[in-house]
């Protein structure tokens, strides 16, 4: 019988909600017996309570220091315990919950995952973000705790799922396969033009604003590469990216006999979630079952880092090192609101990131959440200014 | 370090040959430290002889009962014991070796993987006949010797790589590829006039003819599906047959969560060998390593049973269990064996198969293996003659 003590970080986001459902449907189905500890939330205050509430947690943080009092008003009468601001965040965080959701957007992740790291927590992870900014803290603070990560993002859940962490020596390559985005088979000089509507259709998945720009500068495919880097110990020069616009083959491992071991599915992100929960056991998920031959056929191309410079950006900031992806993840999340607000061309988001890449010294050094945090807030800085000065060219 | 003490049986064929060069350049390459206790042959003396020497083999058993004095003569000053006739391969086969490769083709190969799975030994098998035929005593005899089946074939291979033993029940079906040989896209009413060579003719994979035949009316993947039903503790009805004509992904497991995991790769059978070997280890091949840019694109298909009625036939013998599937392997080896000598259409193989499943009645029942030779052996003679009537009418 699959047992936890779980903790969502994030709670109402939809990572954070298919978490719920999952336990929930397994819980009901006798399948498992998985306890909520606690959840947290960024500012909804009314889902947070009534998942709460539903789930019969015994915390609930929400991160917004104003809303405290509502939240309190509302679970009133439950016996659940509850806080705001960002130290009861990481106060949830603390709580001995043997299995956590991290699933907080963006740099606000970071944190709260550290302490639950440092405590010995396994990590669920959905915010590729923390690694990329702050692997080595992450890897350290998962070290000194004794938990294992356990990736989220499709990709990386499903290298993770055939990646023999008793043999990494016997690992020749990782191959992570990349939709190629919605402009894969367009000439590089029609998408001058590109409006951030046609940038957010996303071909396979149902995604945010945010990564669907990603995905159509395959920044995404970038950062999962440095993500892939971190979480495996294989050597970061051995990480391919393959083009598959079908998204049916969500990645693969080859080993040095030849057998390429990879997982497959419909696109759907219940499946790595659910992977991620009941590792290394299993639990049922609603996710359509895959269908071959309704797929039909399967597409490979390579990956081509001109007419995708971010792809090469984010294999140069990898190589480099240091504070580096850092000031990548920063510089294009600066780049990508700009071009979403329409102050800046599709073309210019990678030109905004290579020039911050060059431009930006970070003023400390070393793996510590604080000079990640420094070069996080100078990169995004220096990039708001690109922004400006390209704007003011014309 | 991976250690082995390896016996062969088959050691000049296709299959013993590749192990024999898999293990010379594992231990020069110092990746492992393999012994070769025993090699055996049927009847080509010259090449056991310098097998067993090249391998330092401790002793070599030719089947042929006549071969003894010259394999001894081959052997002189060498050090090297041997002997000749059934008793020798099965004496190769009961020596202390802790992993057997069982490439005995044929019923010939039943005995031997007997006699070694009673002591223990892993054994990895080449010769789906074995299971197929006699399936339930195999089963049997590694269930008392306490070892491990690791399957050659390479669907099985690619299943037994991603297959959890401890948790079959979060596995909902396993997904056999098939190539679908070369007919797939004909229309039935042309195959009437298939000659042996057009028929041997197989699109991926370099073979044999018999197995060649079996690919183009599609029996071979009804043998895997029996041996499949065998080999994983899965619900024979969740057993799917999907046709991938391009045979890169070698089969895949399909979890409760909606995950399917698949080993792909080349077709190089020295892949699954590499991994029977080694596992749960792995050691390096000289295999082409898969390239999916310049696969370019795979294809999916239904597996057609009115089309294929090997399939059809295959899959109610797995049904009716007992010595049936005996019957079908038996029958459909005299079948194709009347095609290639051109005493049988390519279309009435799966007749003289079907005509054998519903006239046969076995003497004996029950698992052991003298019901099963003695079944063989009349399914035979059933078929032999119902080439002869076919023939007879025109």
């Amino acid at each position: 019988m699959l047992k936890r003590r779980a903790t969502i970080l994030g709670a109402t986001g939809s990572v954070g909600q298919t978490t719920l459902a999952l336990i929930d449907a397994a819980n009901k189905a006798r399948d498992a017996e998985i306890e909520v500890v606690a959840l947290t939330a960024n500012s909804k205050v009314d889902e947070l309570a009534e998942a709460a509430k539903a789930s019969g947690a015994k915390f609930a943080a929400i991160a917004n220091p104003h809303a405290g009092e509502e939240l309190a008003a509302r679970l009133v009468g439950t016996g659940i315990k509850s806080g705001a601001g960002k130290e009861a965040v990481l106060e949830a965080a603390a709580m001995d919950a043997d299995w956590v959701m991290a699933a907080i957007v963006g740099a606000a992740g970071i944190e709260p995952l550290l302490v639950a790291a440092e405590r010995g927590a396994n990590i669920a992870f959905a915010n590729k973000e923390c690694l990329v900014c702050a692997g080595d803290a992450v890897l350290a603070a998962m070290e000194r705790g004794g938990g294992k990560l356990l990736p989220v993002d499709s990709e990386h859940n499903a290298i993770f799922q055939v990646y023999d962490f008793e043999r990494p020596h016997r690992i020749r390559r990782l191959i992570l396969t990349a939709s190629g985005g919605p402009f894969r088979e367009r000439e590089p000089d029609t998408l001058r033009g590109i409006t951030p509507a046609e940038a957010v259709k996303h071909p396979n998945w149902s995604m945010g604003a945010k990564i669907s720009v990603d995905s159509a500068t395959m920044m995404n495919k970038g950062l999962e590469r440095i993500e892939a880097a971190y979480l495996f110990p294989t050597p970061k020069e051995k990480i391919e990216i393959v083009v598959h616009p079908q998204s049916v083959i969500h990645s693969l491992v080859d080993y040095v006999d030849g057998s390429v071991l990879a997982q497959l599915g419909t696109p759907d992100m219940t499946i790595p979630v659910a992977s991620a929960l009941a590792w290394p056991d299993r639990v049922a998920t609603p996710a359509e079952q895959l269908d071959l031959v309704k797929v039909g056929h399967m597409d490979f191309f390579p990956a081509d880092e001109r007419r995708f410079p971010a792809l090469r950006l984010a294999r140069e900031s990898l190589d480099e090192g240091g504070l580096s992806t850092c000031i990548l993840n920063a510089a294009n999340e600066v780049a990508v609101a700009a071009f979403l607000k329409g102050h800046l061309p599709f073309l210019d988001i990678a030109g905004v990131t290579e020039h911050c890449l060059n431009h930006v010294r970070p003023n400390q050094d070393g793996p510590d959440l604080e000079a990640v945090l420094a070069t996080d807030k100078l990169a995004r800085e220096r990039a708001w200014e690109r922004v400006e000065e390209l704007a003011q060219r014309g």
